[in-house]
């Protein structure tokens, strides 16, 4: 499968993935908001014709999903994998995803702009995901005919991302700076400098598993290059001081530090019950075991993969029928235990 | 070695293990307390010739214990097995203690009393418990005259004793009792029949890891069979409801109870650190889910092993060092993580 999720990516240890995404839109339709159902189906189609029969050398490797024909389960998973937004996988409008056979690319068409495109990799490659992300853009203009102001740049529905259109960001993890406490100056430094910090499933989510996700905030009056050297260098620093910490909480009581990791894993390994919440914490710490090299036989990937496997949807489509939250926290105990039984 | 920690015994899931304890006197010296140095040495002698050098077919396989040559680790680590009382481990008489290889028998001689023949053997086995000790006890009084008065029976040191001079009790292993809290109406009932209770390692400690131990307080008025009875009978009753509310418990919520037996044995094999009280916890919880069936690779002897090697002189021991403790939270952790790892 190659997906994301299951590769290695650089500055691992830290940055569990890095992600560019542009909005876009169609000059000749009004904004998705504000289209009929008939404007709707006229966006998607053009938007998949391009995407499906252009002619680059990425087209074949795209799958077209109608987010109308598939059931609120798989809806669901296409959120848990980050491939498609909450709003979209409600379906209120004639909408859809162009998604790359290796879930790196997705492409949201009627979500709150006709276009958003999006590249996600492993690991802290923020430049290889906008490389990616502007190469798409570029494919898809020569179809496309995008609304663009020549003052204010590319035009969005919502202003926050009129300009270039663009969202830069890495997902954390940050469990020294958070047991320090130090995580309050760099949110406030964050805040300061116009990057957001929000938690793993993106805005309006609580930081689950000591996971953050920063990006930037403004989207005008900087170039894509500026914006995306902001974050990468932002990131750059935030990496280095958790790693600092890291090494200061494990010199502080080497046993201490290893008897908490190891004690996650042993829970991991060893519970009939676990709550999403739990696994999470869990997780982190199994996480942080793994990257200070205390935990040999685990890697990041497998984690990666427990973190997705183990979410709602896509534990009711692994016993293939709706399970009630009880039944959900004992179906994810035992996924977790296989899921590291084989990692062993 | 054969000893009774590591050998499985009948309605073990229950009782750990059952002891007997004859209290005698040699009738031509002065009890204990009153004695010279030249007479402790005296009865030391006479009754280590008298189990070494007697025409008993078992005075080869005793072994005498020179309690005053022991440094104190090794000292500590004989009361941990229960073969000497923590007083005779003081060492402030001449005493010394007559020891089976196999470690069920053990006769402390200047103790309390002149002498205190203990049989001690795995499960339930208060009834052959009590007829070896019959049988030490008789081969002894061909050689010693034992202090006894035809109206009283055997005189001992404290009046407590008087009579038969007999303790019989048996280690039970409550946690479901505990956890309901039904424990309770066991004691009060065990204290209106004349039966004591108390923690694992006798007098004034107190029940850790849901261990408890029960004894006849009664010594004078009934016969060593009537006693043996009693004891034999109370702990018959106790091991029923035990098993009644364990079955109870798990019929309730089977994954939960699951869940619990198998986290605790999930953080004894991944603790690198643990403190006496929380293994003696954890090891509850890992001895019920053996005994119900729940963890399968894993036996009570196991579980008897870890209990002993994990106390503070052994752990010492082991590594041929006193050990602050800190550190001994650290050795016990590893070495119940190889324990455990052995078992698997």
């Amino acid at each position: 499968m190659g997906a994301w999720y299951i590769e290695s990516g650089p500055e691992a240890d830290v940055v569990i993935s890095s992600r560019v995404r542009l909005a876009r839109n169609f000059s000749n339709y009004p904004f998705p908001f504000r289209m009929t159902k008939e404007q709707e189906k006229k966006v998607l189609a053009e938007a998949t014709d391009a995407v499906l029969n252009g002619n680059s050398a990425i087209s074949k490797d795209f799958v077209f999903v109608d987010i109308q024909t598939l059931n609120p389960i798989e809806r669901q998973i296409m959120v848990e994998k980050h491939l498609v937004s909450p709003q979209l996988a409600e379906g209120q409008r004639t909408s859809g995803a162009l998604v790359s056979r290796d879930e790196k690319i997705s492409i949201m068409v009627n979500e709150e702009d006709h276009l958003r495109i999006q590249c996600l990799f492993p690991g802290f490659q923020i430049e290889k995901a906008w490389d990616l992300c502007n190469k798409l853009d570029t494919l898809l203009e020569e179809r496309i005919d995008m609304a663009f102001d020549s003052h204010f740049g590319y035009l969005t529905c919502c202003p926050t991302n009129i300009g270039t259109g663009i969202r830069a960001s890495a997902m954390l993890h940050l469990p020294a700076l958070m047991m320090t406490g130090y995580i309050r100056s760099i949110l406030e430094a964050c805040s300061k400098m116009g990057v957001a910090v929000r938690g793993l499933y993106g805005e309006n989510t609580e930081a689950s598993g000591n996971m953050f996700q920063i990006s930037n905030q403004v989207t005008l009056g900087q170039d894509e290059e500026e914006i995306i050297a902001g974050i990468t260098n932002i990131t750059s620093q935030i990496i280095e001081q958790e790693r600092m910490l890291r090494n200061e909480l494990y010199k502080q009581n080497p046993f201490r530090f290893e008897d908490k990791v190891q004690r996650s894993l042993g829970a991991l390994k060893h519970s009939r019950i676990m709550s999403s919440e739990e696994a999470m914490k869990l997780l982190s710490d199994v996480r942080l075991g793994v990257d200070m090299g205390i935990i040999k036989n685990i890697n990041g990937e497998t984690l990666n993969e427990i973190i997705l496997v183990s979410q709602s949807a896509s534990l009711q489509k692994s016993v293939g029928k709706q399970l009630t939250p009880d039944e959900r926290d004992i179906k994810r105990a035992e996924l977790i235990r296989n899921k590291l039984k084989l990692a062993d």
